[in-house]
């Protein structure tokens, strides 16, 4: 797993580590790469934990061997930052993709490669309703690196050298901890301040349209994703996950609703363009019934990611 | 120009130098790249020959400067030997596109770069029609290449870092020489070898549609694109150009129309099984109106490509 000290990597971590258990095989060894040390699984002596950069060819030489089954590829440099830093980006989201298929294929066992994308890889003139098939065409250095890393995954799959599949996650929310540098990062701030009894800012209008998967579901489908069976994948290796399609002002009701209204009272209202003008890319309404048929599983509503939240993640910042 | 010593590099070369002017500015200098030297304009003073690896960032460096006012980027590892050479497709096809376009990052001048991509971007469950829009699938890893290199090429123009356009080239005929190494080759193979008395195989049934435009309307694209005023372009950079559609067995028709049924009969047919399956992934019929509507032109049909290289190639070659 790469990218394992990040907040989804850990908890996945956690999770295949509880389950014992990964399509059928035992999870004999966990592997945890990312730039600083995970602490997933901490003395659990099936973790091996390694330290080192996703776009090091020597690195992943060592790390991905004949034994390998399953790769879960989360690491990335988030989409503000990608834009701020286009060398970091292009180096680890790109660069760090590309090796790590490389790496895969000298190691020769055709593991299933599970590759986090993000919705980020469309925009500009888009249909009505996004679909798994609509073209990609990204408006952003962090879209550009991900479809890049989607096609080629598609290649390195078509060749024998994985057995790869691209989740395109939805803006995973609530994130509980620190904001991080994505553009999308007031989606989880949204919730998450309010709640801890501090104000937040929305830097963009209440009718801006996201599209948002809670943490349990975003884990729940990489294991998904990971025990897909080849055959039920047909012709592309691409699912768009079944997040739900929600305005920022629904999202502020939302946490009304179940949190009160004076929780909701701490969420203030002041644009920037600079995270405008990417969430002009997003797209406003998806059609995922292709991963709904392949058993994948989101959120009912932005109240249900709300009380997942609360119910997960409050008691431990409090 | 990268991929200079090419058959169609030469051509352009030419052309430019005959011309003296590209979009109103007068072609001062004129730098061929290519790993091995370019013959064309030998002696003139505008030209300065480049010999080296297009994936070389020094090279590349050196090459592009604050004075570049345009790259035409036509340096490839062709389709049949990408498939073959995966590392070395790879390292041409993706990594020289992508160090080409820090090089003009790093010049700072903006350039025009005109990159020629392929009908290999796609491939898969297409529509009857292929217009500019329609999704990147490549089922090679040449055209996954190239898909990439169109993605960064959009991302870099995004940024402001280059003025691009990418010209999707329909197959190029007729090529004059040797055959390549393109899974393509034949579509040249077919009219060349019969003119000049030799017997030539066909490695795909004639039902098997292509795409194809001689080198007069390619190398008169390569021009106009580089022309095109950006604000024409609109949201996408791609243009599909406005090649003929026909089946090889019609290629072969027009060979006998154009050059009688002594030459056509020195075209024969043995099916092979690799070339199959390139071939099988090319597009049936396309909408060039976009291409068209910006002034870029092609050839009327099968018949004129055979006539044209008849009138341009063959008094060369006998």
């Amino acid at each position: 797993m790469t990218g394992a000290a990040g907040f989804l990597g850990g908890r996945l971590a956690r999770t295949l580590l509880d389950r014992g258990e990964l399509d059928g095989r035992s999870v004999d060894e966990l592997v945890l790469l990312d730039v600083v040390a995970a602490s997933a699984g901490e003395g659990d002596p099936r973790v091996r934990t390694v330290v080192g950069d996703v776009a090091d060819p020597a690195l992943l030489g060592e790390t991905v061997d004949a034994r390998t089954g399953v790769v879960f590829h989360l690491a990335a440099v988030v989409s503000g930052q990608a834009e701020a830093e286009f060398d970091l980006g292009m180096r680890i989201n790109l660069d760090g993709s590309r090796l790590l298929l490389d790496a895969c294929r000298a190691a020769g066992s055709v593991p299933r490669v599970v590759f986090t994308s993000s919705v980020a890889v469309y925009g500009g003139d888009l249909p009505d309703v996004v679909t798994d098939a609509t073209p990609l065409t990204p408006q952003t250095s962090y879209g550009t690196q991900k479809a890049c890393a989607e096609l080629l995954l598609a290649d390195h799959t078509r060749r024998g050298h994985v057995d790869g599949r691209v989740l395109r996650l939805p803006t995973v929310t609530v994130r509980p901890g620190k904001p991080n540098a994505a553009a999308s990062g007031f989606a989880s701030g949204i919730v998450r301040e309010p709640l801890a009894g501090v104000t937040t800012v929305v830097p963009v209008p209440p009718e801006v349209r996201m599209w948002v998967l809670s943490p349990r579901y975003a884990v729940e489908s990489l294991v998904a994703g990971a025990e897909l069976a080849p055959g039920r994948l047909g012709g592309s290796r691409a699912i768009n996950l079944p997040g739900v399609s929600v305005s920022v002002g629904e999202m502020a009701a939302a946490l009304e609703r179940v949190a009160g209204p004076e929780v909701a009272a701490r969420v203030s209202w002041r644009r920037d363009p600079a995270v405008e003008a990417i969430a002009a890319t997003w797209p406003g309404a998806w059609d995922t019934s292709r991963a709904e048929a392949l058993g994948l599983r989101g959120d009912a509503d932005f109240d249900a990611i709300v009380r997942a939240y609360m119910e997960d993640d409050l008691p431990h910042n409090l």
